[in-house]
């Protein structure tokens, strides 16, 4: 599924990923890897074309800029990781609120959709994110989902990190057809065996969602102020005279 | 688990992920943030530091190379991807065979087993690859596992591209223990719903099958001959008079 135009559309679809310091790589990695071989193109878009360093150190280069990335894009995607920056920094919510007024879907994996709701792009949409982070999205007016990916008109969402893979196939059957879904899986080999079944709070227990909760607290309390800025912004808004 | 001693070792644990152009990034992305979130050090690893480019365009700027990388590695790591460069490059080969040589596992993940097989890491080994690189594996005299997750004795190898996941879990259970593995699969919320069923060639069918054969055939071409390659090198080192 190289080829230049996506099956059925007689164009290229264009996907544009957000980068930022301290995302989560695997959140966009898995999405971009199947949506790549669905035969779209993707640009890996970052406010400069500096390179940008995930999380855990990885150091990536963005193929595209603000300035530079399409006005009309396909598929507008924000990953999750560490966004309490991104939440508080006006020119890249700026971007994400232009380009997702005029994307045909807006989309998030993980707490990216804390990014997209500090954008104003979820008012009044479902939308899911990771499990550690749903209060914080409730706190910005956002319906919760817990499902594994959620569509609420031409909002897509996947929960924490590995439910990329499963969005990227929802999405690419959702606009090409399930049949570029399944090739796309097949050469994925995605025929996931978990060693283990703790992939939610509820299926992982207590001992284990204990550690999760210590390990977490630190950017837990970032996210909340970014959550308060963001609210105390939109009340700073909404009480400028008219 | 961000601390600096990984639990039960009494030290930081120390992981070489060989980066070339054209890997696969969600073959070593995956098992990536399962090891970090377990507290080990990652070394991305690449001839020089020059950043290399994914088999998708992505570009990614390697932080050890051949020279600085640790010597001893407690895991070294292949992704695959287009491997065939790499099964022809001396270089890469003697440094894959000097560094295998002293880890404590040697691990691949999709096809990345054909440039281990290459390096002479997989004699009388059994290991997993892609499966549509099954053939392969076995020309270059590798058993070849079809699990998901193959264990033997210090060598793991996971499946393709998606498996690296399920492999990051079994080997941090394998060194660390399940609930270091538990903590890890809870933070990546890996609680897989893959939409469809097509995630190996049994049961994906003949159609999504032969699709993909007829996207993958340039590509199988190259390997062969990389495969190849490999096999007459090993004859004329063993027919050199001694």
């Amino acid at each position: 599924m190289s080829n230049e135009e996506n099956a059925g559309t007689g164009r290229q679809l264009e996907v544009g990923i957000l980068l930022f310091n301290g995302l989560t790589a695997l959140d966009f990695v898995g999405p971009h890897m199947i949506l790549a071989a669905a035969g779209m193109k993707v640009h890996l878009v970052s406010a400069t074309s500096e390179p940008i360093v995930s999380d855990n150190g990885m150091v990536i280069t963005p193929n595209s800029t603000f300035d530079n990335c399409p006005t009309r894009l396909d598929i507008l995607l924000v990953p999750g990781g560490f966004v309490d920056g991104v939440m508080r920094d006006s020119a890249t919510l700026a971007f994400l609120a232009d380009r997702g007024a005029n994307a045909s879907y807006v989309t998030s994996v993980c707490n990216g959709s804390l990014a997209l709701a500090a954008a104003g792009l979820l008012d009044g949409y479902r939308s899911a994110t990771h499990w550690a982070t749903r209060d914080h999205l409730a706190q910005l007016g956002v319906q919760v989902s817990t499902e594994r990916v959620c569509i609420d008109r031409n909002r897509m969402s996947g929960g924490g990190v590995t439910a990329g893979i499963d969005f990227g196939l929802t999405i690419v059957a959702h606009i090409l057809g399930d049949d570029v879904a399944r090739f796309c899986q097949l050469a994925a080999e995605y025929n996931p065996k978990p060693p283990f079944d703790a992939g939610s709070p509820e299926k992982a227990g207590p001992e284990t969602k204990a550690i999760f909760d210590e390990f977490i607290a630190p950017f837990d309390a970032s996210l909340r102020q970014a959550v308060s800025h963001v609210l105390e912004q939109r009340t700073t808004v909404s009480s400028r005279p008219t």
